[in-house]
């Protein structure tokens, strides 16, 4: 059994080393740069308008998935012509964009902030009077970790969002006052057989998930409205894989904020900290094997490594400490890796990572996200 | 960081697939016919006499280890010369041999079976009454999940066990009545840090382990008996890595029947139901950092596939079961992976082991081994 994957980053990276115990193989698409996923499997160069490079790629796979949502829509249809890639087309078509996420979220009966499409100035103008401030103007496609943002406080910072951004498939987005940030992890395999990982509590600096604690804190019933708005986005696409859905809690209501149809920083404590890790899970799903225990172990706080990368030992001293780094190079604001602590207990395990955050963060950073979104949360 | 590994075979693999995460690289060396580590890391065939390739296998390497005791002594004292070799030549040379092993346990005053060394006929028929029946014949060097082993039960035996192993290098092992098998697994820094795992009760048929439970049930007391003989032999070959020593249980006391200097069968559970698997903390000790918690998580069962492959759902379908596949090809007797259950007592992970093992075992077989021993165990 052999799969390909789109991308060659630490996403498909941990893929792999989840997939080798289950005697499944490996081959990544990705560019010269990806040497995260490199250093463990087999990687093609190639461009993803090179169709017939990904075709060499396609030969003698078993079935094509990919970490990230940002990859082209057009590769992802030629490949299907040639071997079976899972998550679906649907999913992904609709999470590339998020004006259609928020329209497919709506359609669901799912809630959202309130947001608008914005093509021009003036209608920025426009719509920012009815969306109220703070909110914040995105890129409706590809952006991540805060990049493509700028958050609104104010009516005369109209003309300069419009100028950083300027470009047509821009969305405006209400901040909506929220308690915590959790995020909802779940997997449904080629059966509809579907489980979910225990509710997420994220916390984000600069726009970049830095840590997460599983399970998040007080959240039973919110746990069953997560499943029933993730199990919605589940069936609507026929979907198959593990899925990810951002959501902002408020006193008892979930606010989606975003979806990612795959794997998902807010769930790598599962390696550690769960039955079955999200990337197993994710293998287990493409592949059509029955899906593995979700249930959490313990408790857990996985802090990303973001910008520079401590010395080994400096993290492994903590004797509950578990490294994982990503085979990247440093530059400011980039996830080179995480390290999950694993606890019986919530509170000590929270105590513990807010001391490691502090010995191996990067300085809060003067990097260009920094002052382009405080609030929201994005992918890898 | 880069470590060599010389063999290429599960444990080389499995070395690897825990390496990663720190941020490590591998290169095994091994021969054509190794395909389990060569399908997650760089592998280099050669053949350990040949100096020219061990040089070149060296390039750029921080430390070697090895995954198997019968790696000739020749090629790990040339490499030596090259780069560090870990753990020691001399816990390497000791366990090579059986006698060696036995005269090192005695000398470190843990105890063993009765023994006499044996190069001939005239030594064995002298040796057999005074070590008794039944007994085993082994030869000192190079056996392995029960090969070249030959159980004497009564006299007129004695020349057909010599003409089957027809050697000089031999020893007489009496069997001593025990009541189980056991494993320790220690740990041993650069630094002289140690750390122990839980004991774990070991099921041999054929001379090959089939199934571990861990931690062995009822030995708290045994445990500190276990550590104190363990500490003997880490402290007398200044050890760097994971040592196993299986012994068996006979009332209170523990027998050394051999050890291992690498990581072992007995301690695959480790990846799911420890905090730190055997695997990453023969990794962390080897390259200097410190060690990882070797407590253990729940009670688990290991059951070994041998000869054998079940359909991956067929195992799977268990929602806790951990299925680890080696990439080997079948054939009688061979260890192919190993699957782990894991839940949170102990007598439920038992009955579950039974019947899963019912499910995907080869027929108790008739292959080579089958009528050589019954009551030893031996290495992967």
């Amino acid at each position: 059994m052999k799969i390909g994957v789109l991308g060659g980053g630490q996403l498909g990276r941990m893929l792999a080393l989840a997939g080798y115990p289950l005697g499944i193989r490996f081959r990544h698409l990705g560019t010269a740069q990806d040497t995260s996923a490199r250093e463990v499997a087999e990687h093609v160069n190639a461009a993803y308008e090179d169709h017939d490079a990904l075709a060499h790629f396609a030969e003698g796979l078993d079935v094509v998935t990919y970490e990230s949502e940002n990859v082209p829509l057009s590769a992802v249809e030629f490949l299907s012509q040639h071997v079976p890639v899972m998550p679906s087309v649907a999913a992904l078509r609709t999470s590339q964009d998020r004006l259609h996420e928020k329209l497919a979220f709506a359609e669901l009966g799912i809630p959202t902030a309130p947001y608008a499409e914005v093509n021009s100035l003036d209608e920025l103008e426009h719509a920012a009077p009815r969306i109220g401030y703070p909110s914040i103007l995105k890129t409706r496609r590809m952006g991540y970790d805060g990049k493509g943002q700028f958050v609104l406080r104010q009516p005369d910072e109209l003309r300069m969002a419009w100028e950083r951004l300027h470009s047509t498939g821009l969305i405006l987005e209400g901040l909506v006052p929220f308690d915590r940030e959790l995020s909802i992890l779940a997997v449904r395999g080629r059966n509809g057989e579907t489980l979910f990982y225990p509710l997420v509590e994220n916390v984000h600096a600069d726009g970049i998930l830095r840590v997460s604690y599983a399970p998040a804190r007080d959240a039973q019933v919110l746990q069953t409205l997560a499943e029933d708005y993730a199990t919605r986005v589940l069936d609507a696409t026929d979907y198959v894989g593990v899925l990810a859905i951002e959501l902002f809690q408020a006193g008892a209501q979930l606010i989606a904020n975003e979806m990612a149809p795959r794997v998902h920083n807010s769930g790598h404590w599962t390696i550690e900290g769960a039955q079955t890790s999200q990337f197993e899970n994710h293998i287990r799903a493409v592949v059509g094997y029955p899906l593995g225990d979700t249930a959490s172990i313990g408790h857990c706080a996985m802090i990303n490594i973001i910008g520079r990368i401590p010395d080994s030992p400096q993290v492994l001293k903590h004797r509950d400490a578990h490294l994982h780094l990503y085979g990247k190079s440093p530059r400011p604001g980039r996830k080179l890796g995480h390290v999950t602590l694993h606890a019986d207990d919530a509170r000590s395990v929270r105590k513990r990572a807010e001391e490691l955050k502090r010995e191996i963060s990067e300085p809060l950073a003067k990097h260009p996200t920094a002052d382009m979104a405080h609030a929201s949360f994005y992918e890898d």
